[in-house]
């Protein structure tokens, strides 16, 4: 740890530090490939070793980049790799639920070091919440004996439609107390010499699948979250998507029946309503009412009437027709909405995530039974359709990436 | 003229030349705004205009630059502006319908010359359909007294997926024989020097609409063509997004009815089997069959029992209500799944272009009620819906902006 003491002068300075775009291409270079040598970055770059020499130097005594050890040669002595200087600070991931808060706390190489998660109503609003993230975020810096002036970049994802450039809410559905509350500010005064980015939940999640699960090396993928709602997540070339007003990949609303029921935001038969964890208890509940079901019939009489996707997905592995026909119901519909994006985004990968895609393998084979019939061939040669690799870890490591990335990019 | 033959002898090296990042930073920066002055350049790319001013020197003095008069004065003298040399060379738009070839020649600054039409049915392959293509080339090059070697970029759209990078076609439904054909290097061939860049012909047309139309200025936006098929190009972060194998944007075969007919893709009930030109004609026969129009049946009589899309749309114009409900029906077959695609996309505008879309305003009109009804309120605020404003020349302003675009993209 020698080293993050002899450079945390530098570190809590770093907001007031400024780099030309030079230097922020050899950071970004850097970050994008875990380490580099001086050679390798010269060819990237396309600029002399000269004229990158003084960079380099600057960029390792300001402590931004370290030498990490010696990389293959080429024939002669093999060189030096420079990578992002892990102990130059901490970062913190922040994924908050409708229900829950998880929060992760990392080297500045994204390495995550501490973790906590605990239940938490986000209708409590937001002062309340983020109080809870602050106190949080404390005990997990305490543990590696850090005070709050080393949490240099901290990342949040929260359920609503989110403005990137400000991080306030617009309209979101599941929590009208947020909107437009200074969510950066309000951390800003705990964490004065942080980079702060907000963010959707979902986004957060996809850019957590591109750094650290199967989405690594993929220009242009989905990350699908279902749960209570259904969201999407874009990578378009390798960045998030956020779309004109922040809102792009909410598919939850699409119409898959335009007879169907009244879903909460005034159309009739939106995805989310008919597929999503909601609907999936509800059907099964429907299905005890008719005597479809003595699984599920026992787990209601259990649990005092009230079943969850969960205990359907339960009663599915259990192999209950009823519980089958619900998940496998779901994933049709799921996947119709999804052929119809592969054949308008023509993504490499689409990866299911959130809570309810824990049900079980029927939803996966469902969706990607129906998306490989529908959509076009050309399309799904190459497609994969994958539950996430990190599961319930997308947003944390999503959260920390993000607010990584926004570290060094202002200029002067 | 006189510019032009002066650097005659540069610009046909153009090719031999090569550019660091920054030469090219400066190219792109005036190319995307027109003129800028060197302070301009020097504050949008960040720096300083002693490090820039051997590169302005350069680039002026190979004819790359030009100064183009002068700029407002922000106190002192007006400054100087610089701007791309339109007679550095031409540049040329092929636009290779299904039935018909539009060429346009322009200027270096995209500024179009000499333009020329005429019919040609695809299937006659590209060997053919190319030799015609060269012919008219000719023809408009000798009309500004230039010979062959003077036309350095040539962009060509084509109706099918292309894989952009090589500019081959994948798989194109209406034109088997162009599979895998080399348009680039059989161009080649009597355009050496010329860079040469092949596009799917919607992604032409947005661009078009990009660099020329409605689309100036916007960041992510959607141009549906509606002729024979429908097909979308995708303008995302100010790019054309082709997607992972070059389909992206092919929402023609997305399923609007699962109980519809069979499309001839297999699959049942595609957007463009239901909707689109051979589908409107259709519905009117068998209305006119059923005897639900006066007019249509005189007009099937008039053309030898032949009815085409643009007919019911004079029909329309004139009042006959079975072709008003015709239109409008297509209207919210497409509006419905462009709602879907603005949930998702959150696109900034969507302009509406093809054949087909010359069928009236109740077209419009029916997408842009349904889309508004049936999409997210955030996705919609602010939303345009209109009609192309290039029309039929979207395509040939597209073909020669995207030749142009790529015309100084090499380094060494």
């Amino acid at each position: 740890m020698k080293l993050a003491n002899e450079i945390g002068i530098a570190s809590t300075h770093l907001e007031a530090l400024s780099f030309n775009p030079l230097e922020l291409g050899v950071i970004q270079a850097v970050r994008q490939n875990g380490y580099l040598s001086r050679t390798d970055l010269s060819e990237r770059l396309k600029y002399s070793r000269a004229s990158l020499t003084p960079i380099f130097t600057r960029l390792v005594s300001l402590g931004i980049l370290t030498e990490v050890g010696q990389g293959k040669s080429g024939g002669g002595r093999p060189p030096i790799m420079l990578g992002i200087n892990g102990s130059l600070g901490y970062a913190a991931g922040v994924d908050i639920g409708a229900t829950s808060i998880d929060i992760a706390l990392a080297d500045f190489t994204g390495q995550i070091l501490e973790r906590c998660s605990e239940q938490a109503d986000v209708r409590i609003g937001p002062k309340q919440l983020l109080s809870r993230v602050k106190e949080n975020l404390i005990k997990l810096l305490s543990k590696r004996g850090a005070g709050q002036d080393r949490l240099l970049a901290i990342g949040i994802g929260v359920p609503g439609p989110v403005e990137f450039a400000t991080g306030l809410l617009i309209a979101p559905p599941l929590m009208p107390t947020w909107e437009g509350f200074p969510i950066k500010e309000e951390m800003r005064r705990s964490y004065h010499v942080a980079s702060i980015v907000v963010d959707n939940d979902v986004n957060i999640m996809a850019k957590g699948e591109q750094k650290m699960g199967a989405g690594i090396g993929l220009d242009n993928f989905m990350f699908i979250k279902i749960g209570t709602g259904i969201g999407c997540g874009i990578i378009s070339a390798g960045e998030v998507y956020r779309g004109s007003d922040g809102c792009a990949g909410d598919i939850g609303h699409i119409c898959v029946d335009a007879e169907g029921p009244v879903c909460h935001c005034g159309n009739r038969g939106c995805l989310e309503f008919v597929s999503a964890g909601a609907a999936i208890a509800q059907k099964a509940v429907t299905g005890v009412q008719e005597g479809k079901s003595q699984f599920l019939a026992d787990r209601i009489k259990a649990k005092d009437g009230v079943l969850t996707a969960k205990d359907v997905g339960e009663a599915a592995a259990a192999g209950d027709r009823l519980a089958n026909e619900i998940v496998r119901e779901s994933g049709k519909l799921i996947g119709g909405v999804l052929a119809g994006l592969v054949n308008f985004y023509n993504p490499r990968a689409i990866f299911i995530g959130g809570g309810v895609s824990n049900i079980g393998n029927q939803l996966l084979a469902a969706i990607r039974h129906t998306i490989l019939s529908r959509a076009t061939a050309l399309s799904t040669i190459k497609l994969r359709v994958e539950y996430s690799e990190l599961g319930e870890s997308a947003g944390v490591h999503g959260a920390i990436h993000m607010a990584l990335e926004n570290v060094f990019i202002k200029t002067n």
